[in-house]
């Protein structure tokens, strides 16, 4: 029998011993073992679950019995997340997490902490819930030289833009639907404003280009400021507007950064709706690989920590050479280093727009409201072009 | 330093020693060691071959040599490359392979050889060419039951319905282009009549739901029917005709089959273009996992090879459990007791088909000529109806 301790017992934690208990049969076949949860930690009391006699309030329990050979961490957030994370490798115990703000922060500390304990650190479901992605990155393509990422890696902000492109919905509107079907907190900004998705694009960058990449350099802009007029406007003229992760290796230096991005109809990314997630991995031999799933939810996200539980429970003597180094400083590209195409509505005249740019191409002309998606060209130059006009909206537009 | 063997020099086998050399910095960084082509075996000679050195025509070179710990199967067909496999992993060689006819065939003896001999035998190439599948059904959804698998799994038919649906062109001229452009054979029989299709959802099924399927039990029905008036009144009524691999569990019994079928445009593999090849995979607890990549062509085929490769090498003394069972007697439902719609056209009156099909959805009414789709229904009872019309052409209808 395999023991495993559970910390936190929300949506993830509970979804985590659902689904050991709902695929007993199957989850025994293929560990060739037994999975038992020895331990659930939470704070909170729950006198009425049928798993009341699992429930510890103190980690030193799990942290001092030598049963427990791998930690579920699903807490979330980055304090006592952190210190159990670091206590149970420690203590020479595998640790599988869907923590993304903890791995984007301290995923290198805790990856190091881990070889040195001869334990493995997983993180599967902290990007792409349920979605294979971390072991298709780092196995699967792993005679690739991964040159660039693209995601959807928000499942909230994804369906507040499907109900704005296909129920013409505002965003204000959207946001109170998804926060009425429980797809987003009270407080959205994280989900909104871009920053749980930076945390994610970090990850992946970290884990396709060598370097742990932190979210304090990595550009983030949410889609609070996306107007049904632009929604409507890119999908006349074959793009949907998403919030797109996004990350290229340059050699020394590297794109990592999340924005609003119209996304051309040719691409599957733009296909991509609710609450689901996706990631476009390119490699220099395989070409490009797409992923789609459930990015969020309580047994797809219980799915992905499962799945870690087992690959840890197997490999209890076998050390995983997932990870990366630390960061390399001044490694990600600023956005005025950047080139993009923009698509930018303004209120000017057409001369007004094609004096700043001859080679726009102008997709939008009412009212003396202009529309427009530029060549590409240096970032720095676009903002001293944009200061020239009144920008009434500008979003980048995705070059894959 | 890891010592492979290269069994093939075609396009494959080419790409794998390419691969290896063109990445080898990477490769070198994830393996902690050396990657070293020692043999290629080919009956043919290269004496230009830049690896000319390598070349041998006498398995018993590497079947004799300890050095040798790992072999790559590229030469397809089930003769040599299943005598030169068995002998491999007698000798306590991990062997990895992308040759779907040899695994489809004998991957149930083959697995079973491996594991006697503690010895892996991986074949992540031999569905979806570079797109991970093996990998994320066998590990990342190790926590789910796969209940259903739909794939376009052959690259060559794809890309003929794709000239079919896109440019309007009739299905002999674009075979004719996809001969030129090197993507069907000279016999283009295997792809086009779904022989090659029909192997892989063999793969697929026997790995998701734990006992051999072999081809012998698996209807194949291909795309040389197909007209452009199908692709035509399919498109304007929402479907893209695509020919689609599925299986899905029912516990004792199973489906497993390959034809072509109508596929909604809702669902992300009717956007899957050209040689691409994709996989949806139901899991219990993720829901939809959709994958998507290059299914054929000598870098993307070589990045799985290489990727078994490394896997191999790092797993000496660690026997992954994937695999199956022997098969199980009578398990693939026959055509006749599974349940279908039908897009049907006919040469008969409404009334005509009316009286067979009552609640059927007339898509098309001119001259003489209708089309329909029609209700679930067993399929017994449908060819019983069909008998009665003068069907003109006969297409399922996905059901996701």
């Amino acid at each position: 029998m395999i023991n495993v301790a559970v910390l936190g017992f929300g949506t993830v934690g509970s979804g985590v011993v659902e689904l050991i208990e709902m695929n007993q049969a199957h989850i025994t076949a293929k560990l060739e073992n037994q999975l038992n949860v020895k331990y659930i930690l939470d704070i909170r009391d729950f006198p009425d679950s049928p798993y009341k006699d699992k429930f510890v309030k103190d980690f030193s329990v799990i942290e001092n019995d030598p049963d427990i050979k791998v930690v579920a961490e699903v807490i979330g957030g980055a304090t006592f997340a952190y210190d159990y994370t670091v206590r149970a490798l420690k203590a020479g115990k595998s640790v599988v997490t869907s923590n993304k703000e903890l791995v984007a922060q301290k995923g290198y500390e805790l990856l190091q902490l881990a070889k040195e304990h001869n334990v493995n650190y997983f993180f599967e479901a902290s990007v792409g819930g349920g979605i294979p992605l971390i072991r298709p990155m780092h196995r699967c393509m792993a005679a690739n030289e991964v040159t660039e990422v693209y995601g959807i890696l928000n499942g909230t902000t994804n369906f507040i833009l499907t109900k704005m492109i296909e129920e013409n919905m505002p965003f204000a509107e959207a946001l109170k639907t998804a926060q009425e079907l429980g797809y987003a907190e009270a407080d959205p900004t994280a989900d909104v404003e871009g920053i749980d998705a930076c945390r994610k694009i970090c990850i992946l960058s970290s884990l396709a280009f060598g370097h742990h990449v932190y979210p304090k350099d990595v550009y983030a802009e949410g889609i609070s400021k996306i107007s049904l007029d632009d929604v409507a406007i890119a999908d006349e003229n074959g793009y949907a507007i998403k919030l797109i992760g996004q990350a290229e290796n340059y050699g020394s230096k590297i794109k990592a950064m999340v924005s609003p991005a119209l996304v051309p109809h040719t691409s599957l990314l733009s296909s991509v709706k609710d609450v689901f997630n996706s990631v476009l991995m390119r490699g220099n031999a395989v070409g490009d690989v797409f992923l789609c799933g459930r990015g969020a939810g309580k047994l797809p996200t219980a799915s992905a920590v499962v799945a870690d539980i087992l690959d840890a429970a197997k490999h209890f003597e076998f050390l995983k050479g997932w990870g990366w180094q630390d960061e390399v400083a001044n490694r990600v590209l600023s956005q005025e280093e950047l080139d993009f195409s923009w698509y930018l509505r303004v209120e000017n005249t057409r001369e007004e727009l094609l004096a700043q740019y001859p080679d726009a191409d102008v997709v939008f002309d009412e009212n003396g409201v202009i529309a427009a998606i530029t060549k590409v060209e240096n970032n720095g130059e676009h903002q001293k072009k944009q200061k020239n006009l009144k920008v009434l909206s500008a979003i980048r537009v995705l070059q894959l």
